[in-house]
């Protein structure tokens, strides 16, 4: 057992203190954990858009100063009162979508929106004392982020919040499964219950969007349409699956009519996904799904204060506009799942990686993720 | 066999000349059914609000001079070439939803809008040669509507637009079975399919909304809420079924948070209906709907050009935006399966009919129907 239990940690972390500032790659203190939370040492963690959106200031919700990240990977270090279904040395994916198993969206079959600790995340702060575990050298305090702030050497995380996963597993390949390549997946095998034979069209070209790929060509699509504003980003769609690529910039009428025009059936297409966070795409990912029973995914999350809309005839003739959060897994029964497929050789994951940085260069990550040169960039800590 | 088979019938009908005109009840002239078609004679007719729409103008697709009406039953007086499926002298119900068996979407387990005839009755006309079946003594066209135009002693339909169905069902009152209370049974049963223990919202107490009410209680949902702005309508709301019955003008926040707040969660309401026609209550049904699996279907229909918005955040936290037409049934397989049901004694239906009238009234009826006291009112003609 390590000697840091019950006491502080000194570690490095990189600190949001305002929206729009490169965040400050700095030493923080993170207190030991209390009933029911678990301290984490990251291992690797990689930047996803909400880290971002919540930077760049767009998410009003937004709490500064703050630790921001979710989507990496650790092992348990201590664990607070009470504390079972983890121990030390446990290895652990955070999980900003919580899983209690008790409350009433847990016991759901259809939903992973657990409120175990929502009030608590939400305003950045542990559910025991309703502070934060974070602070600076001088002890300013530091919110936390999504319930995992993981761009930090270690973290303190709700138990509900940690899916433990077999030991073999590399944390700096499976940190991805914490968000959004498990989003993409989940929306595909979870949300929209892609059938095999089907039509599927995916708007935007990310770690997302690719993600819808990949687990449409194995849930059996026979079409994969793949749209994008950026031509680059085709070669890895047609890698991962895709069967038709399609840049709306190179049509004079609207995306939808397009695609419909394009559908194998000439009404549409089966099933239809937003991964970029705009609501005019989201509209038109929504029109030009099949008459009759296409259904539309919105997986992007857009900025703050936007609505989506359509004509209700698109409703009443047969489509159906739906959503996800965290692919709608459950998180801590179903990511060590997500782990294991990945070791069995079945996906893509590796391929998301196109970067990796030391923890230090988290500046020179988020720049590239803005340029769109980026699907995921990975950042550890020296060991 | 009757001696007006294969010669054009001079019969009673009511014409609309125009928009926001009153309707002409005239002698017109049916020619006889050609390839593929049936002519009918028409023993009851029901109004519905799709009929005063286009009459009211607000169908920028309506086509004048035509003979409205979509709600009737009758039946059979003559049937053209190669129609075996209906003979003279059977029982009918036009269905405005055609039912072909062998298009894409009749062949496909989740749709029932089939376009084996759509083109043609989206343009008034009749598949075999593309005109109309009506005329006055002068000889002007006159147009179909919906492809059933019932407003008319004899009318003229596609054999894939009749339902068969037994001779001892009394017209008048399945005529129903030909839209409105079709529809609110088949939202539930079929679009919805509500599940024993849920919570229900019905946005409007028209025919729509009462059959919603009366389906929802009988595929066993514990709470109904029933929502109107006239409350004269509660007590039929209750005695269909509705648990609570809810008039936003008595709060002054949002019906969605109202609901919301008064369903047995707390968190919304599982299954959701409008059955008014407004985009505005559209959104409210949708966002009362129970975060992470609620579900919202559109059934009334909105004026022209109108929009439904909402924040797509209302889709990623899991609730599900649909619509129906004609409650999903495939018509002529399964109209005649309600009329079954009805002859049972299981269906409420008799009670929808809270207005009789010869069919001379039927601007009356009209009035009545604008009034707000009228469920619905059943024309029937001199026998
Ligand atoms: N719902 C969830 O649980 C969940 C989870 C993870 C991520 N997300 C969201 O999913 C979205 C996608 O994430 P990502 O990491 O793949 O993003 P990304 O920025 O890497 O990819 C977005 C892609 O969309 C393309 N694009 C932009 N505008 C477009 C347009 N008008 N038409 C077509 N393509 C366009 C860009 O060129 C880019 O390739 C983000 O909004 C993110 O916040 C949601
Ligand atoms: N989708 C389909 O296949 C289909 C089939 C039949 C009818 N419809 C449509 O269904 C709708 C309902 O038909 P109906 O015959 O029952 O209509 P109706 O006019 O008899 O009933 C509508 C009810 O809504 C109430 N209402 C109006 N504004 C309201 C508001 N803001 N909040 C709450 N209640 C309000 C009215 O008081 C009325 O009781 C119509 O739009 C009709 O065109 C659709
Ligand atoms: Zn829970
Ligand atoms: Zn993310
Ligand atoms: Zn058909
Ligand atoms: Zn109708």
């Amino acid at each position: 057992m390590s000697d840091t239990v019950g006491k502080p940690i000194q570690c490095k972390a990189a600190i949001a203190w305002e929206a729009n500032k490169p965040l400050e790659v700095t030493t923080v203190v993170v207190d030991p954990p209390q009933a029911g939370e678990v301290r984490v040492k990251i291992v690797a963690t990689a930047l996803c858009h909400t880290d971002a959106y919540t930077l760049d200031g767009l998410d009003p919700e937004g709490l500064f100063p703050c630790i921001l990240g979710h989507e990496a990977a650790g092992v348990v270090e201590s664990v607070g009162e009470g504390v079972t279904s983890v121990q030390p040395g446990d290895h652990v994916i955070p999980c900003y979508q919580a899983y209690c198993g008790d409350c009433m969206f847990c016991k759901h079959p259809k939903s992973n929106l657990c409120t175990s600790v929502r009030a608590f995340t939400g305003k950045g702060v542990m559910k025991a004392d309703e502070q934060p575990r974070f602070r600076t050298l001088d002890g300013k305090p530091l919110y936390h982020f999504m319930g995992t702030s993981t761009f930090s050497e270690y973290t303190v995380v709700h138990e509900v919040s940690v899916a433990k996963i077999p030991k073999h597993a590399p944390l700096d390949k499976v940190c991805l499964l914490g968000c959004g390549v498990a989003t993409g997946w989940g929306a595909v095998y979870n949300t929209a219950q892609v059938q095999p034979g089907t039509s599927v069209a995916v708007f935007g070209l990310g770690a997302v969007g690719l993600a819808v790929i990949e687990a449409a060509k194995r849930a059996g699509a026979s079409r994969i349409f793949a749209v994008d504003i950026n031509p680059d980003k085709f070669a890895a769609a047609k890698e991962w699956g895709a069967t038709d690529c399609v840049n709306p910039k190179d049509y004079d009428k609207p995306i939808q009519q397009v695609l419909v025009e394009m559908s194998p059936s000439g009404w549409g297409i089966d099933y239809t996904f937003e991964c970029i966070g705009s609501v005019e795409v989201m509209r038109a990912a929504l029109e030009c799904a099949h008459r009759g029973w296409g259904e539309s995914v919105v997986i992007g999350v857009a900025a703050a204060g936007k609505e989506i809309a359509t004509r209700p005839f698109q409703l009443v003739t047969g489509r159906v506009w739906k959503g996800t959060a965290f692919g709608g897994y459950k998180s801590r029964l179903q990511v060590p799942d997500l782990v294991e497929l990945y070791q069995k050789g079945e996906t893509l994951l590796d391929k998301y990686i196109t970067h990796t940085m030391k923890f230090d260069e988290i500046n020179t990550a988020f720049d590239l993720l803005h340029s769109g040169q980026c699907l995921r960039c990975v950042l550890t800590f020296d060991q």
